[in-house]
């Protein structure tokens, strides 16, 4: 990988409190150039689909060579291990929680590394504290990879043996899938894990859910205020919006709902 | 314009979800040295006016050659055109859904421009998606802007048609003077869209709202905590505010609410 | 003070309204290649303790050199004073109304200095505002400061008088301490004010808050799911955590419920 000098951060921190600035303070002292960029840091508190959804999402429009945090980690200090990941021309690194777990069953062609403890002495790390590993750990060695001082080798040893994804993925047969609701945005559209490819060959694409049929279009613009709509979004997924407004609130609909489409009504 | 490398960014996309963080990916593709600064992605969703006033009252504390984006962009993926405005030494980039309306009414001196998609070719960008054309196209273009690699009239049509402004400029007459609320800040502070320069001339102003009459005041601090004062903000325009207190909560009061002030407690 | 070229923002302003974008903005007029680094702008709104613990929790992990502002301002455009505090090898400015109290009781070698209107001439500040320092004062003066090309005591002039922090420090007696909460984080996790290295000589440390009795672990993921635990946590400090759950919301906890620590169930 030929570092980019751009860094991506995504956690469950929120913005109360101070914890994603120290890591870029951290950041900032050993790699003064970083372009530290925020994905996101209201991911839900310690649900790792999420992140991973939107890393997995979202990395590809970065330039290549960019090192991605991304941190959930309801496990931080016992002994679960922090994983490393090359694939497509980036780097990710995450808690080994199943965060990456998706982006690893997707990826064409990747590496996984678990970080060595016993090879990050020459980076000068102080002891980490037990419940702060972004601080401690992360940022330190993703300023390290950004900058090009350090490869993933030199840092990590290769595995093939992580935590899986905590979502199943979406099922496929003739004519219908089903899949989960991995997350709400501001709007309240319901952001799915189908994969807007799996619904190509559908000639009358239906999406079922919370007892509703939905038909999909192209964008929100074009269907009547108030009514549902299903489409494929800009991430590539099946989304379901409500024209000038709240889908999450009208149908009542949680991340992790499940949400089935047939080609026609019924497969 | 001479380009300063910054630009900044304000939407309704909320903190869930890197939306905001994938157009700084895009950016940093092209334009690694940008300087990108959020002014806000709270703006209510899909209501235009308020991202329009933030940033015709922001922009001026920007060095001048700053590119600033706006997005609130209820028509995405339909016919709506995207409108390119030069004023002040600075560039304005949003939907043409009226956002920039009350700024090209303000402003004086501006050329106007709807960005031409022909005329984007040499730009190498991705075929937009329906939903998301932060991402696709303002985010690239502003890229090339804030780079000064492009000019506006490169890329852009001149215009003398754009949507209007969402809401009435304030109405004047003899000692009084009627407008509205227009944004409400953390602390609750009302914020109308009555420039404080328009009762400069009034010799006892009362600020009328919510069946309440309120005084003028130089700032929070001189107020009885509870009580209830108007002032003339930072950004030049009326506030009503509740010294210790949230004037929003207090009063009932939304965004959109009509606020009249006269010279005297009746005009 | 050698200057890093980093600066912090601590504020109250919340993420409605462009007030830190704007500040940004200031400051990259003066100073281009500034690293403008958020620490949080969710400090409860005119609650000044919160912004002085996290500032003065959260500094080392910057540069040495960094210029940290925290703006929680209540008296803004009253006769409050700015007050610039020199401590550690880092540069911190605040209004003079208790936010710096703690971080002054606290550092081994400091000093303070009370900001001087008649020094700032050769900065070409324009007049501030009555109600918005941050971007008027702060905002350019940090600039200054960050950029190196001013020294703090040549805007500003020393003291020896400010105001003192709004809570008591931790009462301490053989085998009791005594202590407040002082902020919650994103979790839930109450966060004290109480210094970990107070307890260390303790046997059986036991937190006492909300009528409960709580026993103190090494990290989160060591407790059962629903159980309450405490812990020092990565800023050194006493909190008090729900595995797996909210603890502020279990216990029923706000902000400056008092806690304390015994050695033994009972001192």
């Amino acid at each position: 990988m030929h570092a980019s000098g751009v860094i991506t951060i995504t956690t469950d921190f929120g913005h109360k409190g101070p914890f994603a600035g120290v890591m870029k303070g951290v950041i900032a002292g050993r790699f003064p150039e970083a372009n530290v960029i925020d994905l996101s840091h209201d991911i839900p508190a310690q649900w790792p689909p999420e992140a991973g959804f939107w890393v997995g999402r979202a990395y590809r429009y970065f330039p290549k060579g960019t090192v991605h945090v991304a941190i959930v980690d309801p496990g931080v200090g016992t002994e679960r291990k922090i994983l490393v990941v090359l694939a497509d021309g980036h780097c990710f690194m995450a808690p080994d929680n199943g965060l990456l777990g998706r982006l690893l069953e997707d990826a064409d062609d990747s590496a996984a590394y678990h970080l060595d403890a016993n090879k990050l002495d020459g980076l000068g790390l102080e002891t980490p504290s037990a419940t702060f590993h972004g601080r401690d750990i992360f940022a330190p060695v993703a300023a390290e990879l950004a900058a090009g001082r350090v490869s993933v080798d030199e840092i990590a040893t290769p595995t093939q043996e992580w935590a899986p994804a905590w979502l199943d993925r979406p099922e496929v047969s003739k004519g219908k899938i089903t899949g989960a609701i991995v997350t709400i945005d501001t709007f309240g559209n319901l952001i799915s894990d189908i994969d807007g490819e799996l619904v190509q060959g559908f000639k009358a694409p239906v999406v079922h859910i919370a007892g509703r049929h939905i038909g999909m279009l192209q964008t929100y613009g074009r269907a009547e205020p108030g009514s549902y709509l299903a489409l494929v979004n800009s991430f590539g997924v099946v989304e379901v919006a409500r024209a000038e407004g709240n889908a999450a609130e009208g149908l009542g609909s949680a991340r992790g709902a499940p949400v089935t489409i047939t080609d026609g009504v019924s497969a």
